[in-house]
């Protein structure tokens, strides 16, 4: 097949924000795909904060990356040679491609999906992993019940406002927090958020409270650190806190901040709960449907921050630690 | 009547340890009961965790003390005057009856409790509310599952000692965590616990992972503290951590140690819940039903720790802080 492949392969494990040393960028030529495998010319690539995560060293809910593999990733791609009757050339499909430019792959795990439904970058984002992450996280740990206040952080990020706009579909008071006027205003008048609290110049406590005057029945947290102790501070009765990520201290070289209100849990009988999405593997068609549903209805607006060439992978993925992206981050690898 | 009562009154809110003068101990006479009303004389009086919380300004799941009001505190009494057809004289009662010799009642949230069941002093604990803490706090907010590790931390306090009883009945593993070689030994010997770490000697969060193979299925939470983030970082998939208290971080003048390890929540999909037993106060007598028939058939022991004269309070209270108490710590008012 004569083609070249490029690939970010973990070199070290970091300390601290990743760098670009922390990969090396190696070269290969695509092998012909052998019997039920097919080859994938990934187009998007989707960058998530969980990918921090996966560079340590240690337990946990996945196996780390190892050295000299190429970095875990999803992507969306086509089908360009196949010996699986079940991918055809031309087919489009999602799934743990990794950061590539060609994935060979037999199969597991990968689904196909329609490019005439949604654009592609669409499932990485509202109608992917981090649209299933909100869904799953909101509806079965929040629970929300009609006239809830649903308080979501990172709600110009790729899961919240898929968050916000769902706690609205369910009858909830929706109050984002964001970083910077244009995300906020973003929030309220394109997504339909009830408020959305700048954090970088606004004191979120006083704020949340002004916001939220019955108190958060669900705090959907993306970010952890002080965010998360001024929602638990101002919990209701029997609220749920939904652990989903907690970006502020994915890159801390120093011990994690853990929540110095957690006795409000106690206090008003709440619950904090993680989430994996993976747990919600056999019910993604379901969850995918229904987000298909409402944004073909005009209910969820979808956007994405998509920066072009693979190679800027390490520096594109800062973005997400600086606060600076804006909707589901991915790189574009390919037309 | 001619009686005299004695009573310790919140005179200031403590920073810190709380000493006799954030009370004054006050001298008055008991005035014959109201229509409607009895006297009731206390016997036992209970010295609980909560109650440093109560002392405390600022909201909380139940209202504090007033400067100036009675220091609340549940007990056992007698009655011994009543204008009340419901209550005669003679009668034994449990309630929030401060801490005093006589508490003059209308009745409201009293229950008739029976000597010859079991001693008055039980039902200050496993018959009363510590039991009932453990028993829906471990039942309905860690829902064991025969197999199952349940670690306890306070394991020969009043609440610990009976979660790791009930851990047993119901076919889980159950390890405890206490303060020296006395209090393991009587948790493992007499209580029928599997294994007792000494924090006081021990290296906790090695021992947690000695004694729990598996992983820890449900952690029920009495210190919070360095306890608390050693049991995280060891949770199963899916467990339960059960917030009842957090005794070590009660008397912190400056701000609490949140949970360093509360990821471990996300990674594990896991839970963390507070609940306040009052909660169930609707289903008090279907607890007190089950411990007491637990007791009778051999399967609950039971350990008080009791301390004479009211007038010891304000240092007696100092041993839940210690970890000086051994069983339900209380105090006895009179014959």
């Amino acid at each position: 097949m004569n083609l070249i492949n490029h690939q970010f392969r973990l070199a070290a494990r970091p300390s601290g924000l990743p760098k670009r040393s922390d990969w090396n960028y190696t070269e290969e030529p695509v092998r012909d795909p052998g019997p039920g495998q097919f080859v994938v010319k990934n187009q998007y690539i989707s960058l998530d904060p969980a990918m921090r995560g996966w560079m340590n060293e240690g337990r946990s809910y996945i196996e780390p990356v190892k050295i000299g593999d190429v970095m875990r990733a999803g992507a969306v791609g086509r089908v360009v040679a196949s010996q699986n009757p079940n991918f055809k050339t031309g087919e489009h499909v999602f799934g743990v491609l990794g950061m590539q430019e060609y994935a060979t792959t037999d199969g597991t795990g990968i689904n196909k999906i329609d490019p005439n439904l949604a654009p592609l970058p669409v499932y990485l984002g509202a109608l992917g992993i981090t649209g299933l992450t909100a869904y799953f996280g909101l509806l079965e740990i929040g629970k929300p019940v009609a006239g809830d206040t649903v308080v979501v952080s990172g709600a110009a990020g790729a899961t919240g406002m898929v968050v916000g706009q769902i706690a609205k579909i369910k009858g909830c008071r929706a109050v984002g927090i964001a970083g910077g006027p244009d995300k906020c205003d973003y929030a309220v008048r394109e997504l339909g958020f009830d408020a959305c609290i700048d954090y970088k110049s606004e004191n979120v406590m006083e704020s949340l409270r002004r916001h939220c005057p019955k108190g958060i029945n669900i705090y959907f947290d993306n970010v952890g650190g002080e965010i998360l102790d001024a929602a638990l501070a101002l919990l209701a009765r029997q609220a749920r806190v939904v652990l989903c990520g907690a970006i502020s201290q994915y890159n801390s070289t120093s011990s994690i901040k853990g929540p110095a209100n957690y006795l409000s849990l106690l206090v008003n009988s709440a619950r904090m709960e993680g989430f994996i999405v993976f747990n919600y593997a056999a019910r993604y068609g379901e969850g995918i449907r229904e987000l298909a549903t409402w944004r073909a209805q005009g209910k969820l607006k979808t956007r994405e921050d998509i920066v072009e060439g693979l190679q800027t992978f390490p520096e594109t993925l800062l973005k997400l630690f600086s606060g600076e992206n804006f909707g589901k981050l991915m790189i574009k690898c390919a037309d």
